[in-house]
């Protein structure tokens, strides 16, 4: 038996993501924790950042039309009226021909629009020598300049880094609204399968098991808490559990083997499936319904359908923006492709430029070690030609 | 006091990268820990994988030719003289007219060239019947196809994927020689600190200190371990003692506050320094000597003085290769530069093209949360212009 009709990537694509909704459970997490995790809510600014006008250096706040004519050779004198100690605001007016001393972060005093760096005065007596002149508002950070009160400094959705971290502790936020990690359960289904190789179990036709090891990787980069239940041998008892279990302990359900129709491909026997049989390329019979995914059990149709669907399906979950790392990149070789097939061809981006891993075989996992990046060939295309640019997604 | 003469970024760099030496030390870690880590050794297979050529369906071993001239409406019959049982090599030999029934991972039978899937037959007793012809080697794997014995199939250096995993353990290997990661102390330097923002604080001309988290995330990102020696006030005494704590206790220092020549800036008179104000801008101020980092106190430049010179230590501290992510985008904004700086540009990257990011100021940490990537400009460029493309780096 074969799929009598393949359905086009995008509209199974599109029934997944109608699908799938996002998880409203939000986790307040330390900032220690946060790197990598997706933000639950909009963060706003309690406050202006910085809430005043300040010094960016330790130095003379003055009127910087009094520097205008300063030069090396004719510097101008100012009087130092008032020397602000750490700690303190400043209690005096800078006034024409006066200078009071700041230091880094100290309330810029009022009459004064510049700060002079101590380093670029000559300082005798409580008089200082202006050499050069300074333009308004140098080494000022003015109010509200970083982070203005009532802004949207971070966005729902946004993937946390070292810098938003930064932000979130100036904003003195210490506990990170976060979405809940997605338990994704995997099963890997195959009597075939071995934990190791060795001359018997290849004489027997076995095959060493890769894909939990790989998509246990792949949740865990792509915003999940994998969960592994072990691998299930194609016994129709056994996998109907395994599959009743996970669904029941989890938010989403990968499992490997028994996509196709084989005697003994069980797995879409259990689960009412939106779609059963795409146009992708490799990985065409992957299946999707009640939050369960019918995978191949070769690895690399296994990493398309992860990268194809599985990853869309979880950045929505946790509702993330920008997941994904698209880029343009001048092919090195031919593409050609069969129309009708959403094909995933992977490549070796490095320097601008696109090389296409020529190996095939769904089985040929050095291709994915190869590779750095897909190229995504849609239905109606014939491919692309040696030279040509094409938009590349990283992995 | 201001600094004589600013080193060039790439001479600087140089005697960075002379000066930093890569770890030696080797942790054999479980595959299920190997994410992110970088390999200490080549990988080399030890067999061919696959170790024979194999059945990649369950199907009908045949020789390919018997079937060239088998169409639907005139199907060519085939003798089955064997059906090999799962865990089984077969035993007979396949002569023209005759098939042998294989399972997927099965030994290809002597004669046999290539395998009809079975659900392309139409089988009635010993008796199959092709309908479609099967080219040479169509659904079988190679011997060696995926992996050839004594090949280098992971190099020294990479940063273990998902994909490169799986391939390890295919490969059999269960125990991951990779770096030891290099042991970052992160000392934090300021009387102005503080732990979070409040009115106090901020009359006080208190600064929230941002930079041990955005540090930490950082090096946990480029493959170090990072540990916190604390914000240490402005006393001498004390940065001293701290840094040597430091150096005794890491591979690698990062002393953040100090750089500069402020009364207050002491971190730079404990080190003997190979290089002190460099051409990078923001975070000209930067000095390093002795595998210690004195870096600025402002965020911003923290973060460029991360990128231009902490990350390249690291990644040659532990053999790294492709730790960074550089494309061409298209400018959408004019970016003028001072000639004799390396201006480290902020830009936020998306579908091919570059906005630059135009808040300056190097306590702006906003500037770096609507960032994803920079634009470096050399010494003897004014800049770009918008509409050309330009190399950026993401982050």
């Amino acid at each position: 038996m074969e799929f009598k009709k393949l359905m086009p990537y995008r509209e199974a694509l599109t029934l997944l993501l109608n699908d799938v909704t996002e998880i409203q459970d939000v986790e307040h997490v330390p900032l220690d924790e946060a790197l990598n995790r997706v933000l639950a809510q909009d963060i706003i600014s309690e406050f202006d950042v910085p809430p005043f006008d300040r010094s960016a250096v330790d130095g003379y706040a003055v009127r910087a039309e009094d520097t205008f004519q300063a030069r090396e050779y004719s510097p101008i004198e100012l009087k130092v009226i008032e020397e602000v100690p750490a700690g303190e605001s400043p209690k005096m007016k800078v006034t024409s021909g006066t200078a009071i001393k700041v230091l880094t972060g100290a309330k810029i005093p009022e009459g004064a629009n510049a700060v002079i760096m101590q380093e670029m005065v000559k300082r005798e007596g409580e008089k200082i020598y202006v050499l050069r002149p300074v333009a308004p508002g140098q080494n000022v950070a003015f109010k509200g300049e970083d982070v203005k009160k009532g802004e949207v400094i971070l966005r729902k959705g946004t993937i946390l880094r070292p810098q938003d971290l930064a932000m979130l502790k100036a904003l003195g936020i210490k506990s990170v609204p976060v979405k809940r990690k997605p338990r994704v359960g995997i099963i890997i289904t195959g009597s075939e399968l071995v934990e190791e190789p060795s001359e018997d179990a290849f004489e027997e036709g076995k095959i060493v098991e890769t894909n939990s090891i790989m998509l246990k990787s792949l949740v865990h980069k792509f915003f999940g808490e994998p969960i592994l239940y072990g691998v299930i041998p194609d016994e129709e008892d056994k996998i109907r559990e395994a599959i009743k279990k996970a669904k029941r302990e989890c938010d989403l359900v990968l499992v490997t083997g028994g996509s196709a129709f084989g005697d003994k491909d069980y797995a879409h026997r259990f689960v009412k499936l939106l779609f059963h049989g795409t146009t992708i390329k490799p990985g065409r019979p992957i299946g999707y319904g009640e939050r369960v995914f019918i995978m191949s059990g070769y690895p690399v149709a296994v990493f398309a359908q992860f990268h194809l669907f599985v990853k869309h399906a979880l950045a929505k979950m946790v509702g993330a923006r920008d997941y994904e790392v698209k880029l343009r990149a001048i092919l090195e070789d031919d593409v050609p492709s069969q129309l009708g097939r959403h094909e995933f061809v992977k490549v070796l981006y490095r320097d601008g430029k696109a090389k296409v891993i020529k190996k095939k075989g769904s089985g040929i996992i050095s291709s994915l070690v190869e590779s750095n990046a897909y190229l995504e060939v849609p239905e109606d295309s014939e491919g692309y030609r040696r030279g040509e640019e094409v938009w590349i997604t990283l992995y």
